[in-house]
């Protein structure tokens, strides 16, 4: 893997923090708690005027006194004192930068000039710049983030993210941290992205070997024949989505303010991502959820879907979302529908939907969910389960842990991709969310999100397998 | 209001349950259960042979020495001595009849040659069904709910549902009631509905003073013109709004499949639905949402959107979500924007979205919310919320009785409709969320789901404001 200069980011043997504060809440001082908060085995050496240490870890006056070259540097001073920082940055011969400071060209037009001679410096130095206006940078795998927002530990994963913009990723970050299942592997904030680009960090995390699939979430494309270059390489190898903001033109009004960037026009986008096959992600939701597809299940090796359903009802919404979002509703072998019927009531035959009648005991679903992924027509399996607690019905309660058999049995089947939506009682939802997810199996609230995110990832496989 | 008879099936001064049982899970029990849970205040007279009483309540070995003549029969008994039980009910007098019993049509030639034999019975009798293969019928303002899932107590609303189907209404019913923080009003399961259909019960929810909004689930209309006249009316005093299953080749296939009836062309129902002022949903997800929303919200006079966002590209996505479900980005005044940014920081000036940067103070949070809110170009506001507990910030931390300045200054509002997606730690999430919800303020995870639930309220507002 040849370095281009992208490893110093991600695998810093040691960072510099300028501008490390002692106050809590500043972003110097939150980079320092998050840092710590995640185990980083390399040498911190936060910069401050004053201070002797903060939380613990020894100050340096200025750059100058660090007592050595650190990979990675972030900056955290005022926007005014940015280029003073890049000079003492040249003269310690740091080539590797976050700037999570704000003040540039997202604020007005001295901003934008102040950061253009930014730049000028950073390459006469030949250093690297990631934002500015960006809220930091994660690394998972290397134990390490460092971020402006409290965020703490980061669960490590094999999604790497890319986002155009600070808050934005960083508090999704923070629901997924506590409202889902999943973490992450790298991620990058661009901000402003006056250096470092999108086409860079997906050639970086491609190459990547703890990267296991991409996210981005862009409001415009910086160049669109290098990232049509670097996407159609990677997405060969591993699923690219993006979300691209801007789609409408009261979107793209609202990005033009934000980033300071014109939204480009939305179908040359959409020609770029199918030249370059990356899915693009419709919405802020869709973008969640496939994150979490992504992070725990394999890309189905084709679009046919078995629908296991407590409702009638429920199936046949779930077969209209798989049409409707690019799945088929499989014809199962007629050897798997007289095995079903073994143990189907005698008022009920089974199809596809699959009719899973009132509420089975768990032993008879966990037969039928054997039979289905044993059908080679079958490539995913949408399994909506009605859960209630404490009700007696056929052998006994219906327990958290019985839902294990659905991760063991998957174990068997490594090239199907299974997807639970979970229907009933609010508590047991949770509680089954988490034992399935920390078990790899993605767990929806019915009909719709996990179909749609299971589309995605069937889009990806497309991509992965096209010939040329 | 004119007594169509649909008045004894919800509003019953006495009930007889036809196949009470003792044994605890069966459907003759599960309605004993849910009947006593809810606090039924008139008379019930439980049916068996054997039991001198169930829960507590007497029980009569045959329906002949029920005592009076029931305002409303549920019969629970297997359908092959479902026509016997119409017979002992046509000779008690009894004209009331939910059939809660499956094994019809749905499941044979010869299931549905003997719904055809229960019909001619009751029609000769004058005897009105709702069913066969329903799982039962709610009525919270006559504190009366009667299914065979064991529901227990369900909350009193304004939203009545119609739902062609059994499990589905109830497995539904069970995650709002635990998931969710809004009640309904009358429920009706229409299951394999032989003989009360959805344009009755439209009428009739349409004259109920209770019933704020109807919304329905079908997977077919019974009869397109009777639909149409009913629904017409109705939708022009409140909200009608419908899922419609089998939009798709696979979804009509399954439909047909599960309740024995042709789904039919898709197109002609958009048309019935136009005709109607019917606003049809699309998707699971989207219909639980909406129920939501006009629950708790009043219908927006207008489409007309101010977006309040914690992050610049949130409230780009907010903005594409918006114009691409119907509602527009509202151009605020200048006197607004004037004085949003009298309160904003010095970096960053007021637009729509308005992006509340970081994390301003709840303080700043509520004046700028007064502002928009008394701004006439706007009808809705979608306010997202990025909550973060425990940590220090502007004036101290944010608790959740601060959100309570929500709905206050909406009381000063009551003709703007505010939807509140909350970001950020999963347990504020939860709490933020009930805290909102029991004021009336509905709560989404961000982005795109609350956007399209107001859109959807904003599209009843156009049926109900047209002018035929």
């Amino acid at each position: 893997m040849k370095d281009t200069g992208m490893r110093k980011f991600f695998e810093p043997e040691s960072i510099m923090v300028i501008g490390a504060s002692e106050t809590l809440g500043k972003a110097g001082n939150m980079i320092i708690y998050n840092i710590l908060s995640n185990g980083y085995e390399g040498r911190i050496f936060p910069v401050n005027h004053t201070a002797d240490q903060i939380m613990g870890v020894k100050c340096y006056p200025s750059v100058e006194d660090v007592p050595t070259v650190p990979d990675l540097t972030l900056v955290a001073v005022p926007s005014a004192a940015s280029l003073d920082a890049i000079s003492q940055c040249a003269a310690k011969g740091a080539k590797a930068l976050v700037m999570v400071n704000a003040g540039f060209a997202e604020v007005s037009e001295s901003g934008a000039r102040l950061q253009d001679a930014l730049l000028r410096a950073a390459r006469d130095a030949k250093i690297r710049i990631m934002g500015p206006n960006t809220s930091g940078i994660t690394s998972t795998p290397w134990k390490f983030m460092a971020s402006i927002y409290p965020l703490g530990h980061v669960k490590r994963g094999r999604l790497s993210c890319i986002a155009q913009t600070g808050n934005f990723a960083t508090i999704t970050m923070k629901w997924i941290l506590t409202g889902e299942n999943f973490g992450v592997c790298r991620v990058a904030g661009l901000g402003n992205r006056i250096d470092v680009d999108e086409s860079e960090l997906i050639d970086y995390f491609g190459d990547d070997k703890e990267t296991g699939a991409i996210l981005l979430y862009l409001e415009e494309i910086k160049n669109g024949r290098k990232f049509i270059e670097a996407a159609r390489r990677v997405s060969k190898i591993k699923p690219v989505v993006a979300m691209k903001s801007g789609r409408t033109s009261a979107g793209s009004r609202a990005a033009i303010s934000h980033t300071a960037s014109l939204a480009a026009n939305d179908r040359i986008v959409d020609s770029a991502f199918r030249q370059a096959g990356v899915v693009r992600i419709d919405g802020y939701k869709n973008m969640v959820n496939i994150g979490k597809v992504l992070s725990m299940q394999p890309v189905p090796r084709g679009n046919r879907v078995a629908i296991m359903s407590p409702s009638g009802a429920m199936g046949v919404a779930a077969a209209d979302a798989c049409e409707r979002s690019g799945l088929k509703v499989a014809q199962l072998s007629d050897r798997t529908y007289e095995l079903l019927n073994k143990v189907f009531p005698s008022f009920l035959k089974a199809g596809n939907p699959i009719d899973m009648w009132g509420a089975p005991n768990f032993e008879v679903y966990e037969t039928c969910l054997r039979r289905v992924l044993e059908d080679d027509g079958v490539d995913i399996v949408i399994s909506i389960l009605h859960l209630i607690k404490g009700t007696a019905r056929g052998k006994g309660m219906l327990k958290v842990e019985d839902l294990g058999a659905i991760p063991e049995l998957l174990k068997e089947f490594p090239d199907k991709m299974l997807i639970a939506e979970i229907a009933g009682e609010k508590d047991f939802y949770e509680e089954a969310k988490k034992y399935l997810e920390e078990r790899s199996v993605p767990v929806f609230l019915p009909v719709e999100p996990g179909i749609e995110a299971a589309a995605y990832a069937y889009r990806c496989r497309q991509y992965m397998s096209r010939p040329d």
